[in-house]
């Protein structure tokens, strides 16, 4: 018997988000590894083997999950959105490089999920039609130079920008920080997206500009959308504004 | 009656990818609009009106979809991948602004999908674990000059970069470009991977490097993910090799 190890993305959150992919990459495991509140989203099975730990123990999960597959057990880990964007699947990588040798034998295999910037964009319409990035601004496992260099860069060129991790209990001052970093680019009326658990019951989305972006709104479960000097926001009587940004540039603007 | 449109992505292409709420928004609407091969992907059902249009349509094709929603219609839009990332949800929202007064009293809503770049890193290991972007290589609708910016502003800030719409028959000579462009700032050994309609029967995917990286492989269909300096390749005895970006960066190099 081999062993083999899934990286599953569950999606945004509602159930109706994760790809099938996904669901029968979770049914047909005998154990489940992952973040507590993620491994809450999985349906309960008989007999399968569930192993919940805290956020910030990635490193260590994914190499119990690694042993526990190099024993012959099929094995999945549970991940937020897409596990490829900020979140398990480089962490299983880099255990496999520096942990046993028996890993780099193992069936290991990824199951893309739909991220958090693509469902906040999707609520207010798409603000992601042109060139974008992504950026996480935890300075946990970067220094903070290296990320306001990077928004530098991306505001500069022309880039909409997706902050994922933006605020923490113990990181308070990096989001307001890099709102005023961004206002040495980009004018006062520049489009913000806050999109906080899209797709489950306590969601809020908040559509806002440069100028006004409050970054006391945003937590942990938020994901913000930074427009570029091209994107726009459509007022309609009765409904919420559509934001998005256009497809083409005339002229050599940026 | 008061008519509805979605914009709905099917994801990479295997059905299994494509998430539950956007096979339910499909499956209730009275009539279907996409381009020919996206709409070949979803099961006929009687009654159901199905309109097809040529790849380079998206204006005509997302004002047509509108005024049959604005008659009353629930229409959905067939979008291939994500339909926030260079694909109709952008082309939709450009008509609502520039048209008819009556489209911005619609239901439209957008149903993310899991995008190319996440299929393709899911099935190498997780090259976008860390800072990306994302850029169309079309200059369709940019200027080249533009494109040479963001190419630019990318790679010295340490992104990785997803490239979309590489190559077509019209175009046959910006993706060469762009990676003559990209060797001025990267390593000849940096991570390159082709990946070509992934999860699809003709799916092909290349790990290579930006010394070899050979632009004639690639098609209309094929995304590419350059790696920055942090990207690294794992060997496998046996195995296809495993390329990811790690989490953290140690000190303040980029």
């Amino acid at each position: 018997m081999s062993g083999a190890l899934a990286v599953v993305g569950l999606g945004p959150g509602n159930p109706d988000t994760m790809t099938p992919e996904a669901a029968m990459a979770l049914a047909s495991a005998d154990a489940l590894y992952g973040y507590g509140p993620y491994l809450d989203r999985v349906p309960v099975r008989p007999g399968q083997m569930r192993h919940a730990s805290d956020n910030r123990e990635e490193g260590s999960r994914a190499a119990a999950a690694l042993d526990h597959a190099a024993r012959g057990a099929k094995v999945a880990m549970v991940s937020g959105g897409d596990p490829g964007v900020f979140a398990m699947a480089a962490a299983v990588c880099e255990q496999i490089e520096s942990g046993d040798e028996s890993w780099r034998r193992l069936d290991v295999s990824v199951v893309p999920g739909v991220t958090a910037m693509l469902a906040v964009a999707a609520r207010v319409g798409a603000p992601l039609g042109h060139d974008f990035c992504a950026i996480s601004l935890s300075d946990n496992l970067k220094p903070w130079d290296v990320i306001e260099r990077r928004l530098d860069a991306a505001a500069s060129a022309g880039f909409v920008t997706a902050l994922y991790n933006p605020i923490s209990r113990a990181r308070p001052w990096q989001l307001g920080n890099a709102f005023e970093r961004l206002r040495r680019h980009l004018a006062p009326s520049t489009p913000i997206v806050f999109g906080r658990a899209v797709g489950r019951p306590d969601e809020n989305v908040i559509v806002t500009t440069l100028e006004a972006a409050d970054p006391s709104v945003a937590d942990m479960a938020t994901l913000i959308i930074i427009g570029s000097a091209m994107t726009r926001v459509i007022a309609r009587p009765g409904l919420a504004p559509l934001v998005y940004t256009p497809r083409s540039i005339q002229g050599s603007g940026a």
